[in-house]
């Protein structure tokens, strides 16, 4: 076997990279809306936005949009520019999230705010954001505009809340499934639904926005575990931020259910009051372990997984469909 | 004559007062509108959103929705939520200024950042600007959202280009117009154009377009005279922000056209550098009135403003029109 064949067998394809294989020419054609529309005649906004964009991301959210389009067989170019402008309301939450969060690393790289400054980030993400919005109006769909500046309303109110729960130990699951739903999976939920109005198909919008809510909340608590976990920073990213920030994900949730004064006490230095030291990342890690609290929140990532599968029962099999359906267990699994 | 009548005397009514006479009970709606508008369950938006446009403001740009839509005479309610969107999209670029410039003071009081922190500042500016787009897509004009998301884009590009040019003394006077005709003018443009559309009179959209920006861009001027004048404290500001920043405004391009080699370097450290003491603001004014440089921006502020009297020459007389007449001059007046 030669070391190319032994390579592609140690990192096998992903649902995500079967999905982008089978819409690749769609893909293509969104890249070009993403970087024909983030030109401006002010350097500095393709080259932050180029910073972030280009530094690659896993194109999920318009790969959503494509495919919960093309399943019904039109072959419409709508959903090119309309992935696009998914893509850069996005693109615009991170750039805030990371100057809200004060973030150093993004994608393996050097955060934009600390590359190009706090300021300039606030500002290119208000011009994506905006440009979202001329794409479409370009494109003329109400319905559209509805669903997404929804989705944008709610993601702002969820990071709002994120922010009232931060350093909060009386944070229930409640409170946090409310914020995750908000800040990620609202706009997960808008990038699937818009699928089905774009082929004319209004029925399925109730079916594929549900796809995407549940996908959106299996995701970002996964992505919660990840924070925990020494895999991630194989992913570009630093373990610990949400400790270090003192956010209340699942983890910690699960950890607290069943805390002995000790552990509690732990937890309320660190994460309550942000008082740490260089140890206390692992003895949180330790704490986890301790409760199963990182396998106690996949198992909640992958109930909500199994509802989003549950969610497309109705339509017929297709490779789409199946795709749709893999990445659904994917998003979970991928944190092992 | 008593006290009351004497102090009425003292206090003339501006034509910005006349106006919100006229609209009065316009205005009573669309305040309704913005009150409820930017209610959340999440209740630190309100409270923040609610800290800055319950500290007063003049409120011109929704009064200007107002008068350019009742100016045709039709009596239709759809002004009142977009003007209250357009007010919205202002409250936004505002809170995002205020943590982009670090702002102590606005209208008055502790800048929202300074009291909320720049998080809520910056999440609760995406908050309302998606609200905005609610409230357009409610309206359902594309024309609407069209306007208002293309300036929206002009106006976050005009803000990141004033970014490229703080600091730097080879600003032209044509890039200083271009910042401000961006980050200022093209709302109060928008907030004009889309006035007739409302009424059903499209024809008379690029008029009270062209009113708007040049009602706008003679509102910057004089407000960044108004930056280097003690009757600025009066309005609730601090003098001197835009020095402190090093903006290049109209008053520093002014006197630098005919600034000797001691003045070019005293602009150079204080405003190119940033390096300043304690004394330079009182030099930095001095400097001013030696060259008359605010008594020249006040009369290139005065040709945008007749340029915006001359847009509306095709419009009957009428109260509203003799108000938007006299508000284009007054906008420049009432920074002596």
């Amino acid at each position: 076997m030669s070391t190319q064949a032994l390579q592609q067998d140690t990192a096998p394809q992903t649902p995500l990279d079967t999905l982008s294989g089978l819409l690749k020419d769609d893909m293509l054609q969104v890249n070009t809306q993403i970087i024909d529309n983030m030109q401006s005649e002010v350097p500095l906004i393709p080259q932050l936005a180029g910073y972030l964009i280009a530094s690659g991301g896993k194109r999920i959210r318009p790969l959503l949009t494509l495919a919960c389009t093309r399943i019904y067989g039109t072959d419409s170019p709508r959903p090119h520019a309309l992935a696009a402008a998914v893509e850069f309301i996005h693109t615009a939450t991170l750039l805030h999230d990371d100057v809200v969060d004060e973030s150093k690393q993004r994608r393996g790289k050097d955060a934009a705010n600390l590359v190009f400054g706090n300021q300039a980030s606030v500002l290119v993400g208000d011009f994506l954001f905006s440009r979202a919005f001329q794409l479409m109006v370009a494109d003329g769909s109400l319905d559209v505009l509805r669903i997404l500046s929804d989705a944008s309303a709610i993601i702002a109110q969820g990071e709002v809340k994120q922010l009232t729960t931060a350093n909060n130990l009386a944070t229930t699951m409640e409170d946090y499934i409310e914020v995750i739903s908000a800040k990620t999976a609202a706009l997960f939920a808008a990038a699937c639904e818009i699928g089905p109005i774009i082929a004319g198909q209004d029925d399925q919008a109730a079916a594929m926005r549900d796809y995407g809510m549940y996908l959106g909340i299996a995701f970002q608590i996964a992505d919660d575990v990840l924070d925990y976990s020494a895999n991630r920073e194989k992913l570009g990213k630093t373990v610990g931020d949400d400790f270090r920030e003192g956010k209340m994900t699942a983890p910690i949730l699960f950890a607290l259910e069943n805390a002995n004064d000790e552990e509690r006490a732990f937890w309320q230095r660190t994460v309550g009051e942000r008082r740490q030291t260089e140890t206390d990342l692992a003895q949180a890690q330790d704490i986890l372990n301790r409760h199963d609290a990182n396998g106690k929140a996949l198992a909640l990532a992958r109930s909500y997984s199994d509802k989003a599968v549950a969610a497309l029962s109705s339509h017929r099999e297709s490779p789409l469909l199946s795709c749709l359906t893999d990445l659904a267990r994917f998003t979970v699994d991928r944190s092992y």
